[in-house]
């Protein structure tokens, strides 16, 4: 039998696994930062009929350049943004995917403050970009001093950041990002895929797009519009990054069922969106009770929370498996991410925890 | 205003246009290659019901392994393929952009035999790969010892035939495949997006799978299954090959609307392919009837004919468009590309053509 080694794969990829969390079939699913609520009926039945009203043209490609879906992204960001400065794929996996391919690529760096979103650096291997980490402060903080001191050091291509900062749950101050903007040679990508989640205070960095052309936020309707299975993400930039990344996206790349799908989602977002709030109680809920009983817990603008078990995260990651409650071990020793989902996940969540400590 | 020129893009995508063909508005449309029936209403319907059951659930990653699609394509192959030789994504384009993630990329060489499918070097250029064009004999063709000589000289990474070919329309002898196969170093992808309308006697190179695990075969939905709208594309290789191709996928790149879509399109694949022996019919239509018009005409086992306009095959393109009927102007001076359709296309192209030698 034919082994990966016997294939010509490249050697940096040789070793490697492919990336993902465990799909495993357990009561209580808190690792990949879902939305836990269902889409609901009334909302499911508008998106059938969005797609129902494509299936009988699905002979013909798509509109490939999905002009009337980015209308209406543009419409949901507000901040006067129009379909011109908005850019959609297959998730923000692809988005940024297509960001390395035509601003970094072979011979460019690309750059992030870890921890962060893992696919990153995953996405900057795949794309022959050389990934560089920074570090992040003390308690995974940033301040504008240790951001700015990094960007010098290295002058990257590509600055990832990301606010809320997964898998920390922090959101970054705008200073950092204005900051980073000043200093980066290149462009500077802000991961804002939990942006929806915020507490009170925190501010996108879609503000600071005006006058900015080598900003770019990333953003995606996995999280808080319940809309993982969907996949749909995108960008808000100034017009001639969406120009760019047309010079490298896959002809006809976001489909005629997701198109339509996630228009169709965009006109119920206040229902979509609505769970928001119950999964920021429940965030919250989480974040004091890990704090009671003695856990450091880092600050979260998201719908998960970073929290410090006693010891090896293994360990525990596999003890509240056990008890049916399935997280994430992000590779950070000694810490674990929690999904904030419903109030029931919550209470099996805090219950599970209760046998780590005995 | 921000130009592309004031962002920093990489330097060999500067001047560049994004790749697509025209998308107009013209009564006849034979400029993709589409399969010009639409979806019967009873195949609609069986997709529409599929997605439905899904739309609950989308606030939930899909299936990252598509494990259950696989299966089903693998079944329509034949072939005695099973699932874990089968990988699928959001078109044949990002099958071949995966494989060249994983077997291209930084210092290795891609290369193909023009005029083939364009996508190919821009798939390289996105990737970073180099791209080396090789030669095709008179009229198109290429014989064994054509392709084994420039594989020699070349010794490239990654190979690309395309049979039949795009733009010109005949199926490669799979003498060729297997001497390629056993000459070049790498990995060799037959992409057979149009294998479905070859012509009798022609033979798949997922024949040649067995004992080959250096050979890919990519097949589409886009064209004989009319699924264009659904982006479906799917690769058969050794298992290894598959398990490649999972170290660069983006996780989740396949949307639980896709996978659902794409089964139930499969179950009425009778249906679906019911079209094609009927555009076989106009593709053999178009063949004779420019031929009896004078015209030279490659042999043509896909749902196109390429053909030769007498001068410049722009002034003819915008004569035929103005008759309005969209062809394409695949870049070779002289010939044009025509697809095979309706009867009623048929004849309003053989009508518009008139308009050429007048």
């Amino acid at each position: 039998m034919t082994s990966l080694d016997d294939l010509p794969i490249r050697a940096d990829l040789r070793g490697l696994s492919p990336y993902g969390a465990p799909q495993l079939e357990v009561p209580v699913r808190l690792n990949t930062n879902e939305n836990s609520y269902p889409v609901p009926d009334v909302v499911a039945e508008t998106i059938g009929r969005a797609i129902a009203a494509e299936l009988r043209n699905l002979n013909r490609y798509p509109d490939r350049d999905a002009v009337a879906l980015r209308g209406d992204l543009a419409a949901y960001l507000g901040h006067g943004l129009t379909r011109d400065q908005v850019w959609a794929a297959n998730g923000s996996n692809e988005v940024q995917q297509q960001l390395l391919q035509v601003f970094g690529g072979p011979g460019r760096t690309a750059f992030g403050f870890t921890p962060a979103y893992s696919m990153h650096p995953l996405l900057a291997l795949g794309t022959g970009t050389r990934w560089v980490p920074a570090r992040r402060g003390a308690d995974f903080g940033l301040t504008v001093g240790e951001a700015v001191a990094q960007v010098r050091e290295h002058r990257p291509d590509v600055v990832f950041l990301c606010s809320p900062n997964n898998p920390t749950g922090t959101a970054l101050d705008p200073a950092v990002v204005a900051a980073v903007l000043a200093e980066a040679p290149g462009m500077v990508v802000v991961d804002e895929a939990y942006a929806e989640f915020a507490r009170a205070g925190a501010v996108s960095a879609l503000s600071l797009l005006p006058g900015h052309p080598r900003l770019v936020v990333t953003r995606t309707m996995s999280k808080a519009f319940g809309f993982a299975g969907g996949r749909l993400g995108y960008l808000a930039a100034d017009p001639a990054v969406v120009a760019a990344v047309q010079l490298v996206r896959l002809p006809y790349h976001l489909s005629a069922l997701t198109q339509a799908a996630a228009r169709a989602a965009l006109v119920h977002r206040d229902a979509l969106l609505g769970t928001v709030s119950a999964i920021k109680v429940q965030r919250d809920r989480i974040v004091s009770e890990l704090r009671s009983r003695g856990h450091r817990v880092a600050d979260s603008d998201a719908n998960f929370v970073l929290f410090r078990v006693g010891g090896d995260q293994r360990v525990a990651w596999q003890v509240l498996l056990d008890a049916g409650v399935l997280v994430r071990d992000v590779g950070l020793p000694g810490w674990l991410r929690v999904t904030a989902g419903t109030p029931a996940e919550t209470d099996a969540f805090l219950l599970a925890l209760e046998k780590l400590s005995s």
